[in-house]
């Protein structure tokens, strides 16, 4: 847009009577607002395993956790998000530490969280009431506004991946908080969840609890389950059958078994195991995700940058930025991400290349 | 509604011409057509076991079992329907009887089936292609339009439940019907069928397959599964939690995966479990309902009338008609209902008096 | 299935025990029971305004409104489903003739109910309390449970097609009835109802008034709206934009506002309007409808038959039997059909040939 | 959180090593992050039309409307949220001036867009070839992804309020963009849109577009209706019935007619009428909204401030703060909001004070 020269004074007092009436032209700045397809301010980036743990364990040795700072979780700070704990503009992926026989006090909040087990086990988490045992590989929910607490029973520390909302519901101011007791209310250790002896029968519900959830009821997803659902679709796929995801890439998604939806209403998980040697296809879309390297190691093309990974790293993918993984071994992969959102409000899209 | 004497003739007439005009005037009718409340012509009735067996059992040696019959079943014919093989005016219930190495040819139908295994195994039903042991306790499905058939593998006889909506398919005449092969188009007898290869892990859907289905993806819903669930809503009640139906009650629905819901559009199917001494409220709910004594033995007040029922012993339920059980011993009860159809259409209604 | 000669005894005596049990085997029936496609009992047919009305005028004089017969309602009885009050075996349509000064006395019912008016004016229908003026063209709404009564201020008799679900509910046994006053509640005689001063108002909704409903709150769809909407399509259609259902061929479903979907949870009702000399495709769809001819003439050809439809006349459709329609004149159709049912218990299919 | 003072030193270096891995500790920021509850930057707001409008009209004086800037929108920016041109973190509010023949060229993007019209007529918004009138108070939707141009036919300037949720699309980096033609790709100037005849009789739906669609199909909602219908409230109300939202207090949602739901699935539109001297209940909700005062003059009690409002003005209310408003005049008020976002993912809460 060319403006006479001799308007220029004009038009500068034009801006200046817009910034002191609050107000702001669209036609300044539209190509940033708006631009032809999205162009986030969080960048790929891939956080190393051998970087992340021994920052949590000297956390461990010089923090507290209690009342005030609530848990001691270390958040992926996104380098293109100003310093922010955000690992992409709607996503908090952590790794907690609790130390042998540390408390966690029990709060609640609107905000949706799970725990995806990283090291160890001893932990219990107790969710409005209910103690579940954590273990590696387990997928644990804390859906907005159940009371949780965590209290490890060992002499050993543990270590997991903390995800939630928390980015998206402070920017949308949608959050509220209430403590609870500074210890957690039950001290049970039983092996199983009374939430998981209430729903996790494949295909079963319980008649006393009919209509469907926001968020899923089962508060542990075991990793033997897990485990086996992916070895069961490589093997459908060894024998003929549709089964995997694409070629040598198996996948579940965490589900909601009162909807057969999402685990949460803002946040997908899933798990992927990629066969020795198998390569996904270039894929991208609209949201972000994290992706969690379990068990093997590979790479991960991001944004056309090769990066070798190995357990225990975590990938954050932007939204719109394309990602290729390929299996140097086998490859076990957790993954989070934000679609639910995007896929109700009508503003999903995704492309892939399987070249 | 009084009719003055001297006008009979033309009344007469006038319903002459009704007639023959193809047409039928409401107010000679509206007490019958449209009653206080449901007024069912099918009565409440029991089958017991020890008659059904034996029966089945004769058919087994009198009656082949191959293309045209398709089927050795024989339903349920509710003395108040006429000697139509019909439970209920929407449910279909039968004793299907498959002798040692007999096959019930392939074919498929818009109406929505299942099978629950009364007695032993040793069959599988081929389900587009998936061979699903049956055995005794399981709950397999073949939603509308699935081809199937079922072979004998074994020396032994095995005799199983089916459930259809044949009569409601029948009544709305919305059926359809395809012969496929006379043999099985698998003979492969594998423990576990491919559908619970992909889709019996509790909470964790195949990322290749989303979305909702109108019927379950489950073929079969294992005996081992339903029977924990129970015995864990129990254990659940003597710790003090929420969890049974009732005092002394456990109770699953079986459900589909993908949506929460009911396992098909039409059938809702359940698995209930009562202590020994354990009494359910009185209820009637609009639909009809068959109840199937799986194992121990009670007392079904139905309608009024108390009668004493056994293991195999099946308990038709007609609309509206009152019901409560009480266990004489350990009391495990299969039950199928055409429930879906009236929550679907708003058309459902239930009450309960637990004195 | 042959049956070797020397057991036809014991064969005979099988089936002599079935009986004797109330069993009914399947092998005997299958064909009649589970046909290749549906197989209605209803026939298609065609009844004649010109004998329908004089009927009703003769009933107008002979038979007295009232408590006890409710309405003066004269039923299509379907030639081929043994002279019950049903059109099809899910629909009820009848004429419904109110002589001057009559009051039809108030009543609720779980059955779905609707009146189109075919001639005349100066009835009121009142539902729940609001008197909803009925007007030739007025499509008027009776959803399920709702109480209502009608009453004529004139000194003219008025006619109506009613049209219900009562075939259907009487076959599923989910009917509940109640009587109300004898006189109308509400003897106003407003020209809009309050209905229509809180609900027609296009694309708004009152904020009073959130969230779905089963059935439409719209208690009358006025002729007015109807005759411009399908005007409009055609001349959308003259300026060469997509709106109509097929050329020359105009259409509109009622709906419900609160969802977008069907009036009632197991009723479709729509209008239609062909130019003259316009065809339709041939179509057949699961379900059965009913066809009224508005106004105008032209040509059914039902299940290959040919037959001039005339003002008035009322067209019954059975489930999968072919229809196509050919306007001699501008020719308008309102019709009706238990599609809802079918969509929402996955029983639905359609078929069409346009050659 | 109390630390050891021997131990700051290691601690300083924890904190700068996670700095350096890109890692931000939870403990440190808890409360800003999570606040008990929701804590908004924006903060609330009034703009005054007589402050709005003349430098609307210098811009239409100082800088042309085309390709590259667009449109000529002058957005609120809220003053907590830093200059940006956003009223609410999720919301754009703008005054949009059109000159005498002036074209906004087309274009589309994955923002939904409305343009409520607060002066003047003339001007034919073209959304995907369909030209569509704005007058004062017509409400005009440009659903994501829908190409749209605005020309002005007259020699007179037009004006009105531009809503989309650009702050939200580009936070969770969503947007794509296309540039259309220069000029509108339909010229005519019908007095009723193409997307009226199909749409907007009440109830009716054209049976050639079945189906929910997630936004409204509605390009016009137009002021005689809403009008209307806020009488027809009043009315109601007058003669004892429920309507209104509260006492005196008329209100309507604009609605998508094919689900019954909001009009876009991240946008709320409502319109409301008070009568002189009524006054609402204190509300206040997850969520912000923005009021416009379409025509008299009140009082708004906004977060414990109150504020003379006048025909224009524009009321901008962040997540969570109260909001009272009273009529001196007969009000009225149009307002949007992003509440569908908050209702779909589980996030939305309100509370009421009606003292």
């Amino acid at each position: 847009m060319t403006i006479d020269t001799h308007e220029d004074a004009r038009l500068r007092q034009l801006y200046d009577d817009f910034a002191a009436a609050g107000l702001n032209p669209l036609w300044t700045q539209v190509g940033d607002l708006m631009p032809m397809s999205p162009s986030p301010q969080a960048v790929p980036h891939i956080w190393k395993w051998s970087t992340l743990y021994p920052l949590a364990q000297r956390s461990g040795e010089l923090v507290p956790v209690g009342r005030g700072g609530e848990r001691r979780a270390i958040a992926l700070a996104n380098p293109g998000l100003g310093g922010r704990p955000y690992a992409t503009p709607t996503l908090w992926a952590a790794i907690q530490y609790l130390g042998p026989r540390e408390v966690a006090p029990e709060h609640r909040h609107s905000q949706n969280a799970f725990r995806f087990v990283v090291e160890g086990e001893g932990v219990w988490t107790v969710v409005d009431g209910d103690p579940v045992a954590m273990r590696r590989g387990d997928f644990l929910l804390t859906p907005g506004w159940n009371f949780h607490g965590h209290h490890n029973v060992t002499d050993s520390p543990m270590t997991w991946l903390d995800g939630l909302d928390i980015p998206f519901v402070h920017y949308t101011d949608a959050g509220f908080f209430e403590f609870g007791p500074e210890e957690v209310t039950n001290e049970a250790t039983p092996n199983v969840s009374r939430s998981e002896r209430l729903w996790v029968h494949p295909g079963l519900r319980p008649v006393s609890q009919p209509g469907p959830r926001p968020s899923s009821p089962i508060a542990a997803y075991r990793w033997g389950h897990t485990d086996r659902a992916l070895d069961d679709q490589l093997a459908l796929e060894d024998e003929g059958h549709p089964a995997t995801a694409e070629p040598g890439h198996a996948a579940v998604r965490y589900s909601n078994p009162t909807t057969g939806g999402d685990v949460m209403p803002t946040i997908r998980a899933e798990f992927h195991r990629l066969r020795e040697g198998a390569v996904t296809a270039t894929r991208r879309e609209v949201g972000s995700s994290i992706w969690h390297v379990f068990d093997g190691s590979g790479t991960a093309v991001l944004d056309g940058v090769e990066h070798v990974v190995n357990r225990g790293d975590l990938i954050v993918v932007p939204s719109w930025k394309p990602l290729r993984v390929a299996a140097d071994s086998r490859l076990d992969l957790f993954r989070f991400s934000d679609t639910p959102i995007y896929e109700q409000l009508n503003l999903y899209r995704t492309e892939e290349d399987s070249r």
